[in-house]
């Protein structure tokens, strides 16, 4: 491509309005433009590289075995509320009205339609396993589009839907696809990490998330250094920090702590670690009052809490509640002498401590030296109630926990029958009765990688694609202020040299001067740059660079060849 | 591809609610599926042929320069607002309120967000000219969707907008893509027509419209049998039929004619040509009362008649007017003898003829061995208002005028400054003044083009794709009743061969009877198929069959190589 035949419109300033990096150089090389909120033009560079991703994506589907099919995007109400979802979805689901007063939506995602579709499509269990997938435009009505096209509303999604007969036949695909997301990933030169999720709402059996990792993502990751191990926080499990209980060596005290209400304070009183401290935090549930307890340096996992026997809906206990129980004020709370019989829940660590400090419930007093059965029962519930921590050991054994920030590009269910469920979609199995099918969903953001690849690969001066989301592999950029007939035939040759031999090139013909011609090919992020100049032309050299290179090069044509790999 | 681990799903049934043959085959083939009124889901083998299509438009788009960009398909209300047509554009435009009550519409069609993107884009004349194009779902919330694909609500169209600093420049662009359109269609394998049309609502100065020729089209389209001339019915111009006028050979008589309102009854009873009476159309124009007089044989063209000045806002006359200035009934009518001065639009054919029959302006009578400048004065207006009819002269003057029905599949305008006009798209000439841009804007129906590729060509066993469009080039079908290893090694070989030269291939690897797969393979369109079965082997040949020969074929190998032309 010619640049002075396409159109580059790249700026120096940072838009305003733009609050992460990679939506500032979106928006600064041009590549995508504001229509409304959550709405955005992808400019002809921009197109560039979301078709190099959808063209990974589609490969390496197509290798899976998922067969490409287009549905709709929009989507007839009577769908969805077989499934329920046209209440439940929420207000992401944009609602339409056509000429007729039939109710539609715009699709934010794709299990009705497909699974209407496989009903009406399939007989027989000989037809399955199927895995149908399509690259194709998606609309949530989010409430706060932000971020370009990190969470736009309308957005292009790779979705896939599997159908089985059987639980085992749908865990093979789910591990196919999970296998496939992995290569989509490598090929596009991407640091991810596939994570255990827990499945939230869409519900099912397994679930991971595909996450690149990347400072300004909004999902934190645990994942071992000594083993493949990683999940999302919400789902990584907490083991107890201590080998065993050491036996008690202080005896029990209350201390002062008048204007000490968070375990930090207090252990800065007492002048002990925070690590001998216990936080209580109150709550009602099935069980009535409740106390959950955490170690001081810890944080209690709301997700963990609630997939405990009778604290499905608990929520916070509220300061009558809390006087009721305890006597005392938030700050001063803790298990010991309570007014009232109530639940404890103790996490793991908790329980093999001793000698540690939790609230007097009496207000500006705190306990020291406690110990369980001897100041209070044995705990009598047990269990993982918190965040895992930097440096918590790898629940699987082998090594120790890093925490790292993710952005989700991919998602991987095992949907089981819900869905095929609810709308009856079934196969006749070899005895010839009716069988509701199983179902597996994959989706990938494919706009939403072009974001996250650049939150991971960028510098002071702008992108670093990875090389194959590159809207081009190799810029030849011309230097010619006399306008020298043999500076621009040599241009051109070597531009339609290395077209030939299969790279992605542009020619920077646009006649800039060197700053300016240099300040976008590194804004937009090319890989390599080639400089011909009459200079170098007379010393027989190209100037080279690569993107992520501290410096450039003069290398022969051959040299050039060389390094490009050609 | 093994059509074993494919999703085929055809039916002999003809289904009952698919009016034309492309919508019957379409689903019958198992290309498509109704979701619901208007919009379809693309099955695998389907979205194959889609696919192949929207490659040739792009290849063809890119390789005229322009840029490809993926524009959202939910628009704000306040663009179309600038443009008018948030009112104008009628019910087929799909109005969507979000979450937050703000006023969307699903595009249609991309003039207001282009000229929106290109306003805020392009500051210079140094930058254009400049053509966008993408290849984009569209929604138009038709009242009666019918026909499958041909005529949906939710479809895909390859849409391109151009931007230039002049007319001149326009048309340049113009031509470049009338030149891509034809060889888009010609790759594709169409008999199809490029003509003139009238540039209707979307307004601008010119307008070509491009039809694959089918039986079921909807338009009629006038093309000559010795020149490229081509034009819609409603912009074709109609010649006078005669040379000169013949001398008056007649006096004018009335005669009775009680029952006889029509020009075909009325040469009936007289026992002359229906060349030789004339139509007389009553209607109320900026003139008063005004009457237009084709040919008895011959339609009036609605379009052509409001061109003329003061027609604009014509309509028919009513009864009560008629009777006002006529003094008789509608069969009876005629411009001999008026009660009352009128304005009088005579055909060119009319303004030739002598020795003519018109309604006598009496009921129960005509008038014949009517001539001008005895009988009534010589036409005073005189002009094209008919519709051309098979064997007219060519306008061009090369050959005579045959009729074709065919189906719309392109259009490229020029648009002019209408967008640019009403949305202050503007640039800096040379002289740093702002200018106002001319476009133009070019469309294809990429998902129309495979119905109409159908209607085109079919036969009584199924759809007989053109070779760039096929789901497979070729088919190899293997016949193995015995399950033999050896059958099914030369198969899956052959498979590997065919495919590693370049052509794609199914194997069709299902083990159906042969009657059930060659029915398939033929419903399905395959343009060459091959059948591996253990006669053939033993006698050394493979069966070869073009899809539309008569019979199949015993070729060695080698024969078949050279017949694949590979």
């Amino acid at each position: 491509m010619r640049l002075s035949q396409f159109h580059l419109n790249t700026t120096k300033e940072t838009p305003a309005d733009a609050e992460i990096v990679s939506h500032q150089l979106m928006l600064r090389a041009g590549l995508i433009r504001r229509l409304g909120a959550g709405l955005y033009t992808w400019t002809p560079l921009g197109l560039r590289v979301l078709r190099n991703v959808e063209t990974v994506v589609r490969e390496e589907m197509d290798r899976a075995g998922a067969l490409e099919v287009l549905m709709p995007s929009i989507q007839p109400k009577e769908l969805w509320q077989e499934t329920g979802r046209w209440e439940k979805f929420g207000g992401q689901l944009l609602k339409i009205k056509d000429r007729k007063q039939a109710d539609y939506v715009y699709g934010p995602t794709h299990e009705e339609v497909i699974t209407d579709f496989a009903r009406q499509e399939l007989r027989s269990y000989k037809q399955l396993p199927l895995n149908f997938y399509q690259i194709q435009t998606k609309f949530r009505d989010e409430i706060r589009p932000r971020f370009g096209v990190m969470r736009a509303r309308e957005f292009l999604m790779k979705d896939a839907y599997s159908f089985h007969l059987t639980p085992d036949c749908l865990a093979r695909t789910y591990q196919a696809m999970y296998d496939a997301y992995s290569r989509v990933f490598t090929r596009l030169g991407l640091r991810f990490r596939a994570v255990n999720a827990d499945t939230g709402a869409i519900g099912g059996s397994a679930s991971h998330e595909f996450h690149v990792l990347a400072d300004s993502g909004e999902d934190a990751i645990a994942f071992s250094d000594g083993s493949d191990y990683a999940a999302n926080i919400e789902m990584a499990e907490a083991l107890p920090l201590y080998p065993a209980r050491a036996p008690a060596a202080e005896p029990m005290t209350e201390v002062a702590t008048p204007t000490q209400t968070t375990c930090e304070t207090v252990a800065e009183l007492l002048g002990l670690p925070l690590e001998r401290t216990v936080k209580t935090v109150a709550l009602m549930s099935e069980h009535g009052f409740t106390l959950a307890l955490v170690r001081g340096d810890h944080a209690v996992n709301e997700i963990k809490l609630a997939k405990l026997p009778g604290l499905a809906d608990y929520r916070l206990a509220n300061e009558d509640e809390i006087a009721e129980y305890l006597g005392a004020q938030p700050g001063f709370l803790g298990p010991v002498g309570t007014r009232k019989p109530l639940h404890v829940i103790t996490d793991r660590t908790v329980a093999l401590m001793a000698d540690f400090v939790v609230g007097a419930n009496r207000d500006g007093f705190h306990l020291r030296g406690v110990n369980w059965g001897r100041d209070l029962p044995e705990p009598a519930l047990v269990a993982d109630i918190r965040n895992v921590v930097e440096g918590d050991p790898s629940p699987d054994g082998k090594g120790t926990l890093s925490i790292a920030r993710g952005i989700e590009v991919g998602h991987v269910f095992q949907l089981g029958q819900k869905y095929a469920d609810a709308m009856k979609a079934t196969v006749l199995d070899a005895n010839g009765k009716a069988q509701v099918m199983f179902m597996g969903c994959y989706g990938i953001g494919v706009s939403r990688i072009v974001a996250a690849a650049i939150e991971q690969n960028f510098d002071a001066n702008g992108i670093r694609w990875p090389a194959a989301m590159a809207p081009w592999q190799v810029a030849v950029c011309v230097i010619n202020p006399k306008d020298d007939a043999a500076v621009n035939a040599y241009a051109e040759r070597l531009y339609a040299a290395l077209s030939a031999k299969g790279l992605s090139v542009c020619l920077d013909d646009r006649g800039l001067r060197p700053g300016a011609m240099f300040g976008d090919i590194e804004l937009i992020g090319i890989p390599h740059r080639v400089v011909v100049s009459d200079r170098g032309l007379q010393a027989g050299t190209l100037e080279y660079r690569q993107r992520s290179a501290d410096a450039s090069e003069n290398l022969t044509e051959s040299e050039l060849l060389a390094r490009l790999g050609v």
